[in-house]
Formats: C-alpha cells, sequence, structure tokens
C-alpha cells in the first residue's frame, strides 16, 4: 500500500501534489534544489544553470481566477494578471495556508530515481539525494509580503539567532560539512541570506510512489548550428533565459530571434531603450492581450463551457471568429504577424504592447534568419541589417528528466510516452507519476493540480489505470490527434484542450460538475459554471475533495476581479432607461399617436 | 512694405514660418536660441531651462501623415507614428528640401521685441538680440539619419576641417569674443560637437515683421504650495520636465501626479522597472491608443470631413458613440478612469499600455493627493501609500513671452488675446503674429503652417484683419463659445476644433478645398478629401500656395501608411468568395433545389 510519496521540485506543481498526498492520507517528501519554493515564479537575480527562469517585469498571462488553485481563490486585492513577485507570494499564501514547508527539504537534489529490485511487488523506488552542492548564494528581497524562513533539520545542525533594535534579526546556522547560512534581517521587510556549503551530502531514500514536478523551461535551446556565420558575430548574443531586464541595451541595436511569450516581451521590453529592435520570426504568431472586452481579463470573457461546446461544434467558424476579432484589433496580416496555423492550433503570444511597438517602428518583425556576416544579419527575404550588437536567442526549450530511467523518458511524437500526460504505462505498478509537464490554452496550475488529485488515487489504488495495451493505443490515438489538431513541433508544445481535459481527469476523479444536475438543483450555480469562465473551483463542486466554499468561490470570482481595480472609485455615468422601459415608452407612444390619428380615445366608455 | 521678417525660434512653428515667408518673397531671419533646430523635438541629454524637453522614449502621438507639413509628405519608409528621433529627422530633411537653414541663426536669443518710434507708419521692430551665453556643450549623435552643421557667420570666424582616414571628420571653427567649436565626425555617422563660448554678444535690429514660434512646454508649473506637508518629503521629487528615463527606479515606489500624456507616458515606462507605481488624477481622462480599428493609426480612421459633418450635427450622439467604442475596449470607469468631460471637450492621454499596466497592477490608479507625511501620502478618499521613494509632477505648464511687450501677452479667459489665435487686435499695424501657439485635437504643425500662410499674406497685405473693434468682439465670442464647448482651465488647453479652425483659416488664405467642385471635376480625388483622413495636403490643392504634389500626395497616402509594416511579408489570406458571389451562388442553389423539389426541369424545352 502506498504510503510515502516522493514529490521532486516545489513549484507550483510540487506544492499541489504536496497537498493532494495530504488530501489522500499519504506521506509526501519533497525535495527542492534550489533554496526556496515556487520554482520559475523565484525571481533569481542570476540565472541558475538546470533551472527555470524569469525576467524581472514578468507578469502572468493567465489571470488570477484562471490560474489559482481549486480550493485556494486568491486575494480579492491582487490584481488580475499578477506580476511575478504576486505569484510568489499568492504560492506562499498556499504553501502557508495547508501546512506544506513541513514536507519540503530545501536545497536538496535529486540524483536518481530507480526501481527498487522487489519493484514488481511493491512498486517502491529507490532515490539518491544530495543535500547542498557547494554553492554560495546572497540574496536580498525586499517587500511587505510574506517571509518564509527555509529551516533544514539534519546532523550537526547549530542556529543561532539574533535580534537586535530596529527590527533586525539574524539566524545562523551551522550544519554538518561546512554548511553556514546567514539570514540578516532589517526593518521594512529587507531580507538578506548568505549560504556556503562546503561539499554536498548524499543520502538514500525509498519511497512507495513519485511525482516528478520538474517543471519546463530548464533547459535553453539554443540552436546556434542552424544559424549560419553565426561564429563571425562579435556581438553579445544569448538565449532568452539569461534575460534579466533591458539593462545595458541602451542606443543599442539588438535582434531578437523567435516570437515566443518570451521573444514577444523581451523585443518590447528592450525597444524602449534600445535604438532599434528588430524581431525574427518564421511563422507568425497570433497575438492577444491580456486586456479583454471591456477590460475585464481576456481569458475570464469567451472561455465558458458553452464557448467550448460551440468550439467543439463548429471549431473552424470558432477559429475564424476569433481571428476576425483578433485583425479587427490590429490586422495580423498588415502586421506582418499572420500564421499559417489557425488560433486553436498553437499558444498564442500574449502581448499587450506589440502592436503600438510596431506602429511606432521600434520594432521591427522581420522574417527568418538566413545568415550571420559579422554585425550583419541576412534574412531569407534577402534584406540586411547592419550594425547589430546583440542577439537574443528566443528559441525555446529543451527538456530532461537526468534522475529517471531513460524508458521513463520515452517520447510519442512531440510529447512524453505518458498516458493522459501523467503515467508512463510499461510499469508493472503505477507509482510513478509526472506533474505539471503539459501544455494547454490555460494556466498550468489548475491543470497540474487536477493531474496530482488523480495520481495520488491512482497511487492509492481508488482510481485504476488500463491495462498497458490500452494505454498505449490511447497514447497513440491521443498523439495522433494532437498531431492533426495543433501545429505541433519540439518546442511548439499545445498539447491538449484546456477544460476537455481536465473535464477528462475530473471524470477519473469524480469531480466533474454534473451540470444537468446542478441545472436542477442550483440553477444560479449552474448559470455560472455554463456561462461564466470556467474556473477551477468547478471542480470541487463534488466528488472527492469537494471543497464547501466552491460555490461562493464561484458566485463570489466577478467581486475578486473587479475589486482590485477599485483603487480610484468613480461614479457610475447615469443610466439611460434600460431598453425594457425604453420598448414600454416606444410602444405607449405609438399606442397614442395611433390612437390621435385615427381619434379612437384611449379610455372611451363602452357604448 | 514689408520685407524682412524676423521668426524667433527654429522649432515646427519657426520652420514652417520661416518657408511661408519665402513663399511669400519676404526675406525671413530666425533667431534660434539653442544650437540646433526641431524646438522640443531635440533631445537633450539635460534638461536646458526655458527650452521645451522630452524624455527618451518619447512616440508622437499623431501618425506621420496627419502631424506633416502639407506640402511635404513624409518618406514611405518612416513609422507611421515616429520615434522623436524620427520626428527631427523629418524636420531636417524639410528644412533641407525648403534650403530653410541659410536663414537660421543658432545660439542667438532673442532678449526683447519692441515697436520703433515710427511704428504707426513702418509697423517695424526693434530686436536686441544676444549670441552665444557662456555654455558648454557636448553632444555626442549617432545614427543613419540626417546630419546638420551648424554654421554661423559673423565676424573673426575662423574655420579648420580636418579630414583623416576612417571617415573621421574635424572641422574646428573659432569666432570673435572667445567662441570655439570642435566638432569630430567619425565612421558610422557617429558625431560630437564640443562648444565653448566665452560672454554672450548683444546686437539690435530693426524687422519689418515678427512671428513668434517659440512654442509651449518650457515652463514647467510645479505647484508645490498646493500640497500640504511636500516640504516633510524626503524622497526625490521633480516635473515631469525633467524626466528623462526609467534609469535609477528600479525597485522605487513611485508617485505620478497628473494624467497627461506625460503622466501617463512616465507611469508607464517607470512601472517596468519599479515596484511600484501610483498615478494620481483628480479628474481622470479618456485614453485611446495609437493603434486604431484594424491596426491603422487611430488618427487616420473617423476623422474624415465626413465624421466633423457628423459631430457637428450631433455632437452628444458623437461623444457618446465614441465614449462607447473607448469603453468596449477597457471601461473607464472600472479602470477608474473615467471624467466628468465628455470625450471631445479635452484632450485625451494617448497611451498604448497604460490599460495592461492596471489590470496588471503594476500602475494603481489613485484620487488627488490630499496630504504629504513624511515619505507616505495620503489621497482625498483617504487612503494612504506608504515608503513613497520618488514624486514626479506631471502638472503642466505655464508659458512666458517674456521678450514681448506686456501688451502683447493680455489674456482672454483661458488663452491668451490673440484674433484667431495669431494676431493681438491692438496693433495699429498687423505685424507681429504668434504662431503653433495653439491646442487642437490633431498635430501641431498643420496648424502652425496655416498660421504661418495666413500670417504672412496679411503681413503683405494679401488678406486683411477687420478692426480691432470686430477682432475683440470674435475673440470674445470664440473664448465665450471655446469655454462652454471645453473643458477649459490654465493647463487643460483645448481651444479649437482641428479641422474646422484650419478650415477657416484657409478660408482667409484662399486655399480651403472646395468639395462641391472637386466632386464635379475629380469625383475620386473628391471621395478621398471628404471620406479619408483630412490629411494637410487637402490645403495644397487651390489658392495661393497650390502644390502641384497635393492630388498626388492625398491619392498616395495610404502607401505611404502601409510601407513601413512591410517589413515582414505574410502572403493574403486566401479570399473567401466575396458577399456578391456567395448571394449568386446561394440564390441558385435555392433556385435548383426549387426545381429539383417540384419537378420542374429548369431546362424543358417550352411544350
Amino acid at each position: 500500500m502506498v504510503q510515502r510519496v516522493l514529490v521532486i521540485g516545489a513549484g507550483p506543481s510540487g506544492l499541489t501534489s504536496i497537498k493532494a498526498c495530504l488530501d489522500e492520507g499519504l506521506q509526501p517528501t519533497c525535495f527542492e534544489s534550489s533554496r526556496d519554493i515556487g520554482g520559475l515564479w523565484r525571481f533569481k537575480e542570476k540565472p541558475e544553470p538546470g533551472r527555470a527562469n524569469i525576467y524581472q517585469s514578468v507578469v502572468i498571462n493567465s489571470s488570477k481566477e484562471m490560474m489559482s488553485f481549486s480550493d485556494f481563490p486568491p486575494p480579492a486585492q491582487l490584481p488580475n494578471n499578477m506580476h511575478h513577485s504576486q505569484v510568489l507570494l499568492y504560492l506562499r499564501l498556499y504553501a502557508q495556508a495547508f501546512d506544506l514547508l513541513q514536507h519540503i527539504h530545501l536545497q536538496t537534489t535529486v540524483l536518481s530515481v530507480k526501481q527498487t529490485p522487489d519493484f514488481a511487488v511493491t512498486g517502491q523506488w529507490e532515490v539518491e539525494t544530495e543535500r547542498g552542492q557547494g554553492q554560495r548564494e546572497v540574496e536580498t528581497e525586499r517587500g511587505q509580503g510574506q517571509r518564509e524562513v527555509e529551516t533544514e533539520r539534519g546532523q550537526g545542525q547549530r542556529e543561532v539567532e539574533t535580534e537586535r533594535g530596529q527590527g533586525q534579526r539574524e539566524v545562523e546556522t551551522e550544519r554538518g560539512q561546512g554548511q553556514r547560512e546567514v539570514e540578516t534581517e532589517r526593518g521594512q521587510g529587507q531580507r538578506e541570506v548568505e549560504t556556503e556549503r562546503g561539499q554536498g551530502q548524499r543520502e538514500t531514500h525509498v519511497f512507495d510512489a513519485v511525482m516528478v514536478c520538474t517543471g519546463h523551461f530548464t533547459q535553453p535551446h539554443l540552436p546556434l548550428t542552424d544559424f549560419t556565420g553565426i561564429e563571425s558575430f562579435e556581438g553579445r548574443c544569448f538565449h532568452s533565459w539569461e534575460y534579466r531586464s533591458a539593462e545595458g541595451m541602451q542606443g543599442k541595436r539588438v535582434l531578437v530571434i523567435g516570437i515566443g511569450n518570451s521573444g514577444g516581451d523581451i523585443a518590447v521590453e528592450i525597444s524602449r531603450v534600445a535604438e532599434k529592435v528588430y524581431l525574427s520570426t518564421r511563422s507568425g504568431a497570433w497575438v492577444v492581450s491580456r486586456v479583454g472586452q471591456g477590460g475585464l481579463p481576456a481569458d475570464l470573457v469567451g472561455t465558458s463551457r458553452l464557448h467550448v461546446m460551440m468550439q467543439k461544434l463548429v471549431p473552424s467558424w470558432f477559429n475564424r471568429m476569433l481571428e476576425k476579432k483578433l485583425n479587427e484589433a490590429f490586422d495580423h496580416t498588415l502586421y506582418g504577424l499572420r500564421p499559417k496555423h489557425r488560433f486553436f492550433a498553437q499558444i498564442p503570444v500574449v502581448n499587450d504592447d506589440l502592436p503600438a511597438r510596431i506602429i511606432s517602428g521600434r520594432v521591427q518583425l522581420k522574417p527568418n534568419v538566413k545568415e550571420f556576416c559579422g554585425s550583419s544579419v541576412v534574412f531569407v527575404d534577402e534584406s540586411v541589417i547592419n550594425e547589430v550588437d546583440v542577439v537574443v536567442f528566443a528559441t525555446g526549450y529543451n527538456y530532461s528528466f537526468p534522475f529517471l530511467p531513460p524508458a521513463l523518458q520515452a517520447k510519442c511524437g512531440y510529447r512524453l510516452r505518458l498516458y493522459k500526460h501523467v503515467f508512463p504505462p510499461g510499469l508493472t505498478r503505477p507509482t510513478l507519476a509526472v506533474v505539471g509537464f503539459i501544455h494547454g490554452l490555460g494556466a498550468i496550475n489548475p491543470l497540474a493540480e487536477m493531474q496530482a488529485r488523480w495520481a495520488t488515487r491512482v497511487f492509492k489504488g481508488l482510481s485504476a489505470l488500463p491495462s498497458e495495451e490500452t494505454m498505449v493505443e490511447e497514447i497513440q490515438k491521443d498523439t495522433t490527434g494532437m498531431h492533426q489538431r495543433f501545429s505541433c513541433s519540439d518546442r511548439n508544445p499545445l498539447q491538449v484542450d484546456y477544460i476537455p481535459y481536465l473535464d477528462s481527469l475530473a471524470e477519473q476523479v469524480g469531480a466533474r460538475p454534473n451540470i444537468p444536475w446542478l441545472l436542477m438543483k442550483d440553477p444560479r450555480l449552474a448559470l455560472q459554471v455554463l456561462l461564466g469562465p470556467c474556473t477551477p473551483y468547478q471542480y470541487r463542486l463534488e466528488g472527492p475533495g469537494r471543497w464547501a466554499g466552491a460555490r461562493q468561490a464561484i458566485l463570489t470570482q466577478w467581486q475578486r476581479v473587479v475589486q482590485p481595480f477599485r483603487t480610484r472609485v468613480v461614479p457610475q455615468p447615469e443610466t439611460r432607461p434600460s431598453s425594457r422601459w425604453r420598448i414600454v415608452v416606444v410602444f405607449s407612444g405609438v399606442t397614442l399617436l395611433c390612437c390621435i390619428c385615427y381619434n379612437k380615445p384611449l379610455f372611451r366608455s363602452p357604448p
């Protein structure tokens, strides 16, 4: 019977996996290689190899209601599209609310995960870890938000805590093997952590099950060999993974290659200080704004279950309608952006400012690069730009799971060979799950959470997987569908339709909302579920993991959307008589007019 | 008879005034106090007192076709909304094309302009100037664009020109009174000018007429006394006039006061690096984007003469329609921006990115400031923000004409007491004109150009002014209308309806397009003039100053709009059969179906 579960990584997927384990009465142990939780969302002043990185200005593409965990609505006052520091704050609040931190071992790297010799009977895994890696880190954090103190228990640990006047507090910890940590806290939320380590400490553990939550975006893909003459380029040249801010780009001539979300963001940001920014793209992209109809978050409008039904019924029309809307905002053909693929075939570029940067010439679209000649760049249309100072390769990411046995990393088309993107089918016992390694047209948190809920129920035997053959067949069928449905490639990762995929996993968990039943039982709620944004709370209305607050969370979601705007309250403009009243007024007027014209008094007493 | 005309200032208004003088056979002499032409559009690394300043990232609000001079369409490859460096380039091209530079005396400040003793007879002006002011400037310019070498002729001038290998060229000029200039040019368009002066040289001149082209935005309005407790604020605090870039704002908490175009721009820009930006506004604003319907420049769509007619006929409906459209993009009430005034009552804030910065919480709207308490700021809604590091006062500008006799600076309501915003009515001879001191819902260049064309014709006696009484009456009437029509105040400067004002001056010049006549003579052109954007070329189709290229400029304006987008050419998407064809197809199909159903063969031979 599965009891002890290893969770690898303490990013969003790892956190929700710990939570899922606890909900199912399992004992999670999470190893996180870095010195803090948050994964991608922990901003690193300098990029750390093997880890996901973000730049200083990152704002999340999904709105808070769509990226939240299903039983933890974001605080109302947080903005709809949060800055990375606020996403991290939300994750800290989540970890705190469900007491997840005690299960997390920071600065502990998983070196290998192997089946135990008796795996066929026990389904257990032998896990080798290393604590500390001779690394030295100094981080200063200043803010009003949450502060988590990483405490690691172990052999030879020594802690000295000093608190001085003016809110200054110092904690010095000394552990075995030369590890030393000094943490200083001054007034006003400023925090400094200095960590110095000697040599890593290796350990071996045995777990009943493993959840792999190591995420994407850790291995930059830098295809220099694809660019003829790049060796003759003398300027600065780096992958977007290394990008932190536009500092140092003042007055430079910059070429950004690739129009994913990073490429678009970086081009726009640099264009504010650079002399000129060129944005080269092979295939173009559909560009959407975070600001949707009426200024509401774009992912909250037009993404209801009703829309999903329509999209399923008339996919081509739905694509066309959306593309028409986007082209009304700005013509993607005129702007040199129109891709060959349809809107829903690829993750769009979320960028609020790119059109304005293009119309002002601060960012200039270019086709694919043909070759470099010193500081000049030739494009496939034979146009040339000269005196390029900097090239940013926003060319996407590879992925790797160096700690897993190679058999578990097998691919099927452009995806990992995983049943429903979670379970490798070849294991005699389903005790290993990959969580959060998926791309849908929506936030990763709800996807990872649902995967984790399902995986833990499979671990416990509450939900059964089909036979290996069936799973392999399903994977193959899924992959074929995916390749037909989406514009796939190694680094164009759209794999699943967001809501249908969530529903299919929720079906397994037993948490899929039963809308016909809801329409009879609670019509107000049902209409919100059907016609409102498909927020994750819908998956906590019934079944295992039901949350009593889910109904309220759905009914109050628009209040939380509106709240952060209320920093300068403007009185509502005078409302004009409603259209119903106008109809009544017009109808009465016309009747009166008819009466007068035909000389038939309204209130003539009957003869 | 007027011959020698003084033009004060070599910004856009000054340049077009010189051009207007030349077109009318007058002899212009332009005194420009700084070391280069361009006025506002010459970016200054450090703000220069008494001069208009822009920040590094400024992009012009008007599109190039709407801000161009009427006989000088902008180069097709320039972007639609130009960076300030490109606006300056356009001005240099204009000056070069019409050989204006030879009439400009740089680094010559006008100290006073007085009527000569025989003014009543001659209409002449006595002008005192000063050359050089002991200032030392070093400027480095690097780019591919135009380079103008300021040559100043005078007494004791010496020039040494050295040209070395690798495109390096040095010109050393020594003039009387200790003035020395070293200009170095290296390869790749890099330019350095070092100017060193001893003491200013004073001169007195007599001119037949004067055109005052000294512009707006030279005297920052910093109303510190209006802010209780500001003296207790310990952070940095400055007027937007001083703002250059977001450098130094990293991680800061910034309050921007005032939501004019500068306030909006600065808040958005700083929000990319700051910890938090608050934008305080008393009255709110309508916010529009540069990117209009379909991605075309917003000021090119919906600003035709037909629209102007509609606006005149049903102003309230037109306001409502526009406001509805803006609210569809984002609800100004929800965003805390909705002002009390109607759209056309005030110059809107042009900002492409503000909504996205608000939805992501990077910029937070706040109401008016009530008071400062140290580093805390209290607003009128009693909300408080703490730990403010920087306050930027984007509180607008005052204006002054220190060189003019006070009588010529008289005000009427919130405006200068000038007939049609150009001529002071009290002069016995109309030989002084103010050019470019006006605010309309459109670019200043075409307004200033039309004023200059009219003024020079008045100078020459080709166009007569009414009597002083009539002018005073008209000014009073105009002012009353202006105060009713617009939301006026000292620093809310909307004064005229753009196209009607241009038309009224064009009427005086004799250059107003005669549309009924045009409809008969050249319907294709007439439709463009009536239904297309009201570009300035329309005022060169007929009458004095007629330009042979005007027709072609109008008919090719959309080509120049599209051209700068063509840096990555995307094939037009496959067109679907046109609606007419669809009707034919559907109609035929229905007919065929009816025939089959009713068993009436289509081609049955008659019995």
